[in-house]
């Protein structure tokens, strides 16, 4: 089962590295990863899905936690909260198929980056599902490259997820 | 100055605790990093923004070469690649100021992902002279949380980022 985390850091050296290394070090599995800015630039957030039970869960939560320079660790359950990933893919295109392409893309709210002769580069923003579509549609054209982001995550109440002790804005 | 990297990586246990190991050793840092799945399971990709002149760059692609697990390093130059990140911002919003603030949102192309009585979730996916013109533009209004993806790139030619050695699909 896939887990999303969201841990926020102090933006100090070696923070990732002591992360990893825990994950590594742990046997736990991250399947995407993605590290980001956030308005504090003493803060970072990283959005983690890892693999594995509700135990491993709980022993990774744990662990992060005894890390200094980690700030807060949430887990978000599924259904809850907003999950978006972006992708770009290159697909091959000929000039008999471009036509199909271009409404299969257009069919899950796609966009053309960029086009060139032989191929065009398609952005989409969406849930799992949505960019598991999009891929399945596309595939049989030849995909020539994926750029994924990872992962984030955000809650759907209206409060922000902010470290303790610092000020939420305009509160 | 700011480079944008890929790296292509085996998917093998502890491959982002010695990248990211190696970038705090040599202290080397690490703007934003994005790690997503490729349509090859054993291949992650990795997208790196990082700091520095030139010369660090050039230590920093030497040294990553070196490491095991790592199949091609990447060197994006700016305005030659698509440049886009995924970014999900959670504004107050107050029944006066409501309509200002879609309005806003609507003017950069963003789109509200979920709305609370005193909230608004905002998606919004580009390059970074639109992600820093959507957060000026909600930053009056109160931002209450911000996650980002971290910049994924793709360059504009018709041939894919792949591993030496594997076959293209579709070529």
């Amino acid at each position: 089962m896939k887990h999303t985390i969201s841990v926020l850091v102090e933006n100090k050296f070696g923070v990732l590295a002591r992360i990893s290394g825990l994950f590594s070090a742990r046997g736990f599995n991250m399947s995407s990863l993605a590290v980001g800015e956030t308005e504090d630039p003493d803060i970072s957030r990283m959005t983690i899905v890892v693999e594995g039970d509700d135990k491993t869960l709980e022993q990774i939560k744990k662990q992060l936690n005894k890390l200094i320079d980690i700030i807060k660790v949430v887990d978000y359950k599924e259904g809850a909260f907003l999950d978006r990933e972006l992708i770009l893919i290159k697909v091959s295109v000929t000039p008999e198929n471009r036509k199909d392409l271009l409404e299969a893309v257009e069919s899950v709210g796609g966009r053309i980056e960029n086009a060139g002769t032989k191929s065009l580069s398609i952005e989409v923003t969406g849930d799992q599902t949505k960019i598991r579509t999009l891929l399945e549609l596309v595939r049989p054209f030849g995909i020539l490259e994926i750029v994924r982001t990872g992962r984030i995550a955000m809650d759907m109440t209206d409060k922000g997820l902010k470290a303790e002790g610092k000020p939420e804005v305009n509160e």
